[in-house]
């Protein structure tokens, strides 16, 4: 049932002429949303592009050009209306349609993730999770049921699951990656700082904490 | 104490002519070392650049350019010897020395964070958290205590912490930054979409975590 009304939301929401957004400006829109979000909360009723700009130290061409990839026109002088702004932009996001995914790796970050419940306000629930450590197998981590990794194929079938995410340690996660493409998986969100390979017609997001840490290091210890 | 360590070890480590790394660079790096770790623990003693290469899908004079920012040289014909590459690798990326940091909002991803044993195996070890929440505070997530906000300045000064992290919600991290930088904190690692304004000596590293969904699902929708 999921499948088919995210089926009918997205022909609402994609059916734009705007197809495949660069992702410097997917990156951009969440603090977009955020900063309209904030507003919004103050009771503020429109923003101007300019005053994006300037909380995102951009020029304004550029959040303008950004925001005609959703449709969202501003009216002249008081600019957008925040009320649609947050509505188009959390659509445009995914962020308003909840996406089932399937975790595997039940280990410290795994767990950390299955913790998260910020993950579903941004359209993402983690159905189930997967391992095969036995003395994981039946427990649950936020309401939320490990299951040994042989359950998952069919499970996937069952719930209609696309969205696999991989927090296993770096050197099982091309081994998961092939397993879940096999098992039906259509988008794979890898959270191993290994790089995996998968057919051209599978998604895959690679998100490393870890990384960000590197960059910190660096940046902290060359300013002094 | 500490600071006395790793300023020591920063002269060993840091006092090279190329000093700030570029940040593609950084990011490739962990992908390095993690698929170096993988061969090490299968038992191999060297890697080529060309094999890095294959791995990662770039160009091997792109392999040789990014680690010589860290003084590795391999041998003619052998390659680069695993250990060694490991452990410069881990040096080089602040992964081998502990660092202290306070994180800041023990809401949902604030207690993810806390629970990730993993961070301090890339160098982070998150000492305390603070929060306003009184029903939160003297609580224990992953055995870190939670403490009053009143209490991050003394503690910060006590125990040498310049890094802080900020889990709180979007619309409170710009107030958290500015308590931040005003007691003493160096390095901000912000996991919220909010763009926060900090004076230049400050570092920030923005890891926005749900940002990279937006990624997927634009993926996901439109590649059909």
């Amino acid at each position: 049932m999921k499948m088919i009304t995210f089926a009918s939301q997205k022909q609402t929401l994609f059916m734009k002429p705007s197809k495949n957004i660069p992702v410097p400006v997917l990156r951009r829109m969440p603090s977009y949303l955020s900063f309209v979000k904030t507003l919004q909360k103050q009771g503020e009723k429109f923003v101007s592009s300019t005053r994006i700009a300037e909380y995102m130290e951009i020029d304004s061409t550029q959040v303008t050009k950004d925001l005609s990839h959703t449709g969202l026109s501003g009216k002249t002088r008081v600019g957008y209306e925040v009320d649609s702004f947050v509505s188009v932009l959390e659509d445009f996001l995914g962020f308003s349609r909840i996406d089932n995914a399937f975790l595997v790796g039940a280990g410290s970050l795994g767990c950390a993730l299955l913790q998260d419940k910020g993950l579903s306000a941004f359209g993402l629930q983690i159905e189930a999770a997967f391992d095969t450590d036995k003395s994981k197998i039946g427990t649950k981590v936020n309401d939320i049921e490990i299951f040994h990794i042989d359950q998952f194929r069919m499970m996937a079938q069952e719930r209609h699951v696309v969205i696999g995410i991989i927090t296993v340690p770096a050197e099982y996660a091309q081994n998961v990656a092939d397993l879940m493409v096999a098992w039906g998986i259509k988008a794979i969100w890898n959270f191993t700082p290994a790089r995996i390979k998968v057919p051209s017609h599978i998604v895959v997001q690679n998100t490393t904490i870890y990384m960000n840490l590197a960059i910190l290091f660096n940046k902290l210890y060359h300013q002094e």
